[in-house]
């Protein structure tokens, strides 16, 4: 909170400074916890006649306040995701929360308008962290690491529409685990599954499933693409539109067109953009069947079989290669025992632009709403993939760093968690006191001072109310909606005798304890409950 | 880190963009983890008669990152910070990174220029949060709080001229814990004292010392200043001017200039401060010194009662009471124990604009460095104080909440950690992996993964290779450079027997346990170490 820098010498100037200020109008409108906007107006009496512009009490848009009991249930999900990660051998790490913004703008392409830039104020440009993966390329790159297992938890920030009610903020909070370095395939992006399964049973969210999306056609075009690193313009060109030729037969000449009705596919149907396709671009519709074959597949390992029997797919050395990893992610799938939680799914979704091989994505199947709630609509809860060169890209030599991870979405299972807890009642605590030191006496501050200080001394969480004469009422009532287990009461009585009495608050048992013998017994006591 | 809504359709244009995109020539400078600074130069081999302006890897100036091994000082330091705020019975709260620029602005006034601000991208104009404490009282007033105990650890961010050789950052941790509601007076004030001495203690960083600065002076100015906003602007000045005419007599005409002059303590000694204000601002020297009395004194209770005695001081109604109330603070200070750690200064040190009451910081005293080792100069380590009039500054009706909080200077106290660490060559583990899967033979690569997700779905924390064939001495040499416990070591023989060998790693001592009972073994090994 404070400056820590006290800076002597400073009080007269700056009270001087205040004292001079103009006075101010003040126009505040309140936003609570639960979003509802009241409105009031202040004006201060000294100088009504000088106007401020007038200003909200609120958080920015799409962030918010997490209110103590929010923190609870947010620490206790924190704790089981990270309690994970540990448990595959990933070190923590920590990177700031802006980043040079030439560091940033080249990774994230289309979503670059989403992306909170710093006011330049003199030196460097610079944008708020999108995501900790890129942070994680750029940390690899600079102490030029060539393998790390690592988990980073943080806020990331992004100027989208957010829909707060299903969860969706333009800060919040990530939970990161990537496996970097050279290894044989398919063993760590089996890790980064078996991971996602752990954590999202491990929490109780109901049924899940994990959709496998091995993007075959855009693998064959970002093969390609790695390939302008190394050839000129003219070839890639000419290897890309050979690709798309070999895999699905769409001409040269409407490419563009097919690729702007593709993007349309988060809105649209796949018949919708078929009829697109056909119709308003000319596309022959067995070339529009191909690519919707693709689109539409899903399914397990069986799947993964049937693909290679297909007999496009299998004149493309590149998908047969894909097809080969897929299978041999399959059979370490099912060694972990999460075969079944796996689906494969041959749409062409793609979240960033720096995927490379395999994306998965968490979709929670069973909603945990009781019967006659409203259905939860949170989107999906974790995903992750394949990112083999986005280290290149800081590296000064280009060296590659193949790396996989996942991301969970805390947010969206927060607000599961939350909304559970409402349908059940639940009631959280929101501190972890132990004892509450009492009184039913006057005058008995400086004793419950002494007292309290012995105990926070012993490592006890303790606390008392800030009154010098508290009604010994006050004092129970506070412990019972607090939900303290324990009650120290001192009296003039016990004082004289060198005894405290000590009060169970749930069955409200009283015993008399020897000062001396205090701690150890009330030790005694928390350990037992 | 992966964007959690992967938007189908959305590959084809990506991936075009990237096609079309210029290539790039990139000259790089990466910065290591100690700051080193190497050049490189990247040009990329394809067309390279187009420029792109270089780039340097690095994070932006005043930041860093934390590598693994600072990551698990700083969860140690963090844990035992957050156990104290815990023991004292504070709710945990959390607040967006930025905040409406408006709500920040009025509360910094001199440290205005050091905020970040974040681009006008349209919409709201924001700034990163400056400290903890603003956001907390803009909390208190938004939900309409009138009493709190809170932590929160976080992040701020302050446009300073780093001294990163002595733990300052522009990106730094704060963890504050702060008392908000009307009580009796001194009780909340002299917890934070407790809680910053138990703190300090418990990170065992030598002896140490609070100063509580009580700026007499300033006091009576600020209840002055309150004053302004029930009376009018003339009487106002009139009182501030009694003000100092009753304390000091510093005559009305030279008052702007004598503050200039008292601007400069932080940057000059006392004696060339009074200097200028007799020679060059012709101030009294009898004036100046009743000044200079103020602000040299230091001393525990004692000077508490000397200063009762003050024929001056005695004279301030204002001066009297903040006495009285000094008083009881250092008897509550000496029924918790702490009263010979706290030093009572009476400069006029102030760090921020919303400092009301008592304010105190504490520095260490015996530098924790060995003989023969630079003495480490890290500043003040903790600081706090009293601020009544914040949040009705928030408040629609101007409602008081008067509050009394602390901060921990937690990047110093790594500072002086790391340094220690450094100075004894101890050395931490960088991840908890309990139990590691090995095998001496080939083609054992499905076994380990049945193997090691039995453990991870047991809670152990297991790792292994991600290598089809790895060798046993890279896997052995692994487990002791990463100080994981124990080895399971499976082969032909093993499998066939249906038992693993379970190795230690410190003793290489070996024995064979059946598969059946392996989770039973290892539990028990592990719980015993």
């Amino acid at each position: 909170m404070f400056h820590l820098g006290l800076v002597p010498g400073r009080a007269w100037g700056a009270l001087l400074c205040q004292l001079l200020r103009p006075p101010r109008t003040v126009c505040v409108r309140a936003v609570g916890c639960h979003g509802q906007v009241a409105e009031a107006v202040l004006t201060s009496q000294l100088k009504p006649h000088q106007e401020k512009p007038n200003f909200i009490i609120k958080v920015p848009k799409g962030t918010r306040d997490l209110s103590p009991q929010q923190m609870v249930v947010r620490e206790k999900i924190l704790d089981k995701i990270i309690s994970c990660f540990k448990r595959h051998g990933a070190k923590g790490l920590d990177t700031p929360a802006f980043e040079l913004k030439e560091m940033l703008t080249e990774k994230y392409e289309e979503n670059l308008r989403l992306m909170y830039d710093l006011k330049d104020q003199g030196g460097e440009l610079l944008s708020l962290r999108y995501d900790l993966t890129v942070p994680f390329a750029r940390y690899l790159a600079m102490n030029k690491l060539k393998k790390m297992k690592r988990y980073q938890v943080g806020k990331v920030w992004r100027r989208e529409s957010p829909t707060i009610a299903q969860g969706r903020y333009r800060e919040f909070c990530q939970c990161d685990f990537d496996i970097a370095g050279q290894y044989d395939p398919m063993i760590p992006d089996a890790e980064c599954l078996k991971i996602m399964c752990e954590i999202l049973s491990g929490l109780q969210l109901g049924d899940f499933l994990i959709k496998i999306i091995w993007t075959l056609l855009e693998r064959a075009l970002i093969d390609r693409t790695l390939g302008l690193l190394t050839l000129s313009s003219q070839v890639n060109d000419r290897r890309i539109v050979d690709g798309m030729y070999a895999v699905c037969g769409v001409p040269e000449s409407k490419f563009r067109a097919i690729c702007a009705s593709m993007d349309k596919l988060d809105k649209m149907s796949w018949k919708d953009v078929r009829h697109e396709m056909v119709v308003k671009k000319g596309l022959a519709p067995e070339v529009a069947d191909r690519i919707g074959d693709y689109v539409q597949c899903h399914g397990g390992i069986s799947l993964v079989e049937q693909m290679f029997q297909d007999p496009r797919l299998s004149q493309s050395k590149l998908a047969v290669e894909g097809l080969a990893d897929l299978k041999l992610l399959f059979e370490y799938l099912t060694l972990f025992g999460i075969a079944e939680k796996i689906s494969f799914d041959l749409s062409l979704a793609r979240g960033l632009d720096y995927y490379t091989g395999v994306i998965f994505e968490a979709v929670l199947l069973q909603l945990p709403a009781q019967a006659g709630d409203e259905p939860l609509n949170v989107g999906s809860v974790a995903a992750g993939g394949r990112y083999d060169e986005l280290v290149s890209q800081f590296d000064p030599k280009g060296h590659t760093v193949p790396c996989v991870g996942l991301s969970i979405g805390v947010e969206r299972i927060f607000y599961i968690v939350e909304q559970k807890m409402k349908t059940s009642g639940e009631k959280v605590r929101t501190t972890e006191t132990q004892v509450f030191v009492a009184t039913a006496q006057k005058n008995f501050l400086q004793e419950r001072l002494k007292l309290i200080a012995q105990l926070w001394d012993a490592g006890i969480k303790a606390e008392m109310l800030y009154k010098n004469n508290p009604k010994l009422l006050t004092q129970l009532h506070y412990c019972e909606n607090m939900g303290i287990p324990l009650v120290i009461i001192i009296g003039e009585q016990e004082q004289n005798e060198g005894v405290i009495k000590l009060r169970s608050v749930a069955s409200r048992e009283e015993v008399t304890v020897k000062r001396e013998n205090l701690i150890t017994e009330i030790q005694k006591r928390l350990s037992e409950c």
